[in-house]
């Protein structure tokens, strides 16, 4: 169970990919928060690219930021290791999913279109040299909906795919989810602990809310299941979504404020959660006890001053966290200038100061909008002096199911490296070639040495 | 609600579509039931594409094949029309997804991929031609999990997906499934239905089964909603798959066995059912009233004389269906020669007549697999002499659904051919260009002056 922690929450337009496309727009009152950076690594020799994500309104994720530090931080490690993948130096994409499936569907195809090119039907139309380069694993998602979206693609191509936290037991199904890993147990267990406290408490009359998806969906089920094993009962059962109308929010307010039942259970995202805390923030409800899964219990969505009055109190679950040793030096050492192809490193820096760097993208494109103003920033200022999530490394959780996602990838390698004829683990035992080595192998080798991580 | 017909059931081996893998089959001691035949229509001039789908076991899908066959018979209709769309002449892909994600996603993928060559990061590496043919709309897929997961691809490329018979509540968020529609309701309509008619029969005690997929799960929470809001208790709540273990199969037939709620409410697919009710008949428990939702209600892989004992008298609920005039001639027409390049039509015939046609490939297969004897056939057997689902058009449901799907898409074409400048959907009101017309714009004509089939 984690404790709520408060948080400084910045805001800021963003551009628009333009998608040539004269379909309007459905105006909706409520814009999607689109906050969570998620990421892929691209395995191949010495490439890094960095695509960031251009979504008409977001806010800036600062603990994505650092999650996406520890992937840095662990393949560096990794690289600059004279004993793990010695003259190996591993290469990545990262892109930024958005938490949508949608963009995060767009980055694969982006990858996996070159792994298999020869299965796209494209021979008719194209000529392509035999030597495009292959994703061999990927790092992510962070959200269970959108994960198995990803997983869906993965699977065709074998990819091996390694989330830090999708929880949902959807993900358990190896006959869906035939490349899919975590390094974070399913929900099963969680929505059993939750039930767990509930009987502990002797609370008998609850409400259940869930994300409307891969995620919050199974999680609340379970939870349920749980709950008629127990003889307790559910007096009311809602999906919530960060897409719904604001006439909705009000209902469910309603429903939830006429309850007598003051235990409230939500298994849901943090931007899904947002709206319904702001509505109870609104109408000051602060007379419940809320009991939250993971994916909200630490999210900065909901940490925030101005809601404390609703959720003070709550019991949260948090993943087991772990040390990442000289990672907060490494955290502290980002700099625009050190990291100047890494276009994450300068909206984040833009982010924090509320400024903008000189040459910046995000200054040119908000010019056309109606953005406020913001002053220039030089790229050395000192960012120890700014409370920011991104700094908080009290308890890595996710940040270290990252670190050892990447390393369990590594380990698969190193087990590809290290193969002796004849006690490998492929066809009559022999073992794959690193260098002309595919997907599918690294798969066959990820998590069979590993002891901290345990594909679940 | 739909009554149960016995059909005739048959069963074949078929060949295994080398994988090029090493990697060993988990062997199940349940082999998945792949028998549901579903396809995507692909639109461009003249062009007629059929890709058929090899598995380890499956059955082939008699009134799949119906669907099919209604799918062709349309675009044939309309491709004679001297009406609609004259001079225009569409082609089209079928494609087997097999009933199964990782099948249609690599189908989707061998089409969207030409689409939007130019998303898929292949400029470095590959020479392309400007005139790739691109896919203006996809028919498809039939159940709800298939759908799902093609609609998440389709949606990135703009490209409608009409589908005949997805039913999910889940497929109605335009945020997740941007160019999704259908020819059906949606289950939420069925879920208040089936609660409707437990009320009905004052039934207060139920056990309530469903898919373990996004036809299912979302299927039996709308209704358990339903029964929750009537007051009436569920005393199980289970979740199956084809995929189930035997001994899976043997607790939950228990826990059926055991409980003394005597209706069951399903919401599930033919093969997901299939595995349940063998044990429930080889229990012989037949005291029990299922509640079938509308896709194993008419599925021929539970309308079976030997499982009659067990289903007979099922309430099930079922599709309205429709007339299509000619379509009982164009059914019997179907002959290999006349159909040469139609690989499925080869398939049917060979399982109909359990034979082998001259030149079969699967009869080349099968040599090498371990197949009892078949004799040869000549393509002209009697199709009118042999009983079979194919031919059972006296209610035409899905095969109506699939027929009103293909001329939304041939109606949206011909606003496009018909549309006045200045009377147009597009900027400024003008029209599409047919000739260089793009999926969103089929997109945004379809359903917009079907009256028979409106987007759900």
């Amino acid at each position: 169970m984690g404790a709520m922690r408060s948080f400084q929450g910045f805001s800021a337009p963003c551009s628009h990919a333009d998608q040539n496309r004269t379909q309007k727009k459905k105006k909706k009152k409520n814009p999607p928060v689109l906050d969570l950076i998620t990421f892929f690594v691209q395995f191949h020799m010495r490439k890094v690219v960095f695509t960031a994500c251009y979504v008409v309104s977001y806010r800036f994720n600062f603990r994505g930021f650092r999650w996406l530090q520890a992937m840095i931080f662990a393949i560096e490690e990794i690289n600059n290791s004279s004993t793990l993948l010695p003259n190996i130096t591993l290469g990545y994409r990262i892109f930024d999913t958005c938490n949508t499936v949608s963009k995060a569907l767009e980055a694969t195809l982006s990858f996996v279109a070159q792994n298999k090119i020869d299965s796209l039907n494209l021979d008719e139309f194209c000529n392509c040299t035999d030597h495009i380069p292959s994703t061999i694993a990927v790092v992510g998602a962070a959200g269970s909906a959108v994960s198995t979206a990803v997983a869906n693609l993965l699977g065709l191509f074998y990819i091996p795919q390694i989330s830090y936290a999708s929880s949902s037991r959807l993900l358990s199904n190896k006959n869906q989810y035939k490349s899919f890993m975590r390094t974070i147990p399913s929900d099963e267990y969680q929505a059993t602990a939750m039930a767990d406290v509930i009987d502990y408490f002797q609370w008998n009359w609850v409400i259940a809310v869930a994300s409307d998806d891969d995620y919050g969906r199974p999680g609340i089920e379970k939870f349920e299941k749980e709950m008629e094993e127990r003889d307790i009962c559910i007096h009311l059962n809602e999906l919530i979504s960060q897409y719904m109308e604001d006439h909705e929010i009000q209902a469910l307010a309603d429903r939830i404020e006429n309850s007598s039942a003051k235990v409230i259970v939500v298994f849901a995202s943090g931007p899904d959660m947002e709206p319904l805390i702001k509505e109870m923030v609104r109408r000051n409800i602060t007379d419940r006890i809320w009991i939250a899964s993971e994916a909200w219990a630490s999210s900065s969505l909901i940490a925030k001053p101005e809601y404390l009055d609703v959720v003070a109190g709550t019991v949260g679950f948090a993943l087991k966290g772990g040390h990442i040793p000289e990672f907060k030096d490494f955290l502290q050492q980002v700099q625009p200038k050190k990291n100047a192809h890494n276009e994450f490193v300068r909206e984040f820096w833009e982010e924090t100061f509320n400024c903008y760097l000189k040459d910046s993208r995000r200054r040119h494109q908000s010019d056309n909008g109606s953005t406020s103003f913001r002053p220039w920033c030089t790229g050395e200022e000192d960012i120890t002096s700014v409370e920011t999530p991104y700094l908080d490394y009290t308890h890595l959780r996710i940040s270290y199911n990252v670190y050892v996602a990447v390393y369990s990838i590594a380990q698969a390698l190193q087990n590809i490296l290290t193969c002796k004829p004849g006690h490998g683990l492929f066809a009559n035992n022999s073992c794959a070639d690193i260098k002309k080595m595919e997907a599918w192998q690294v798969k066959r080798c990820t998590f069979s040495t590993n002891r901290d991580a345990k594909p679940v």
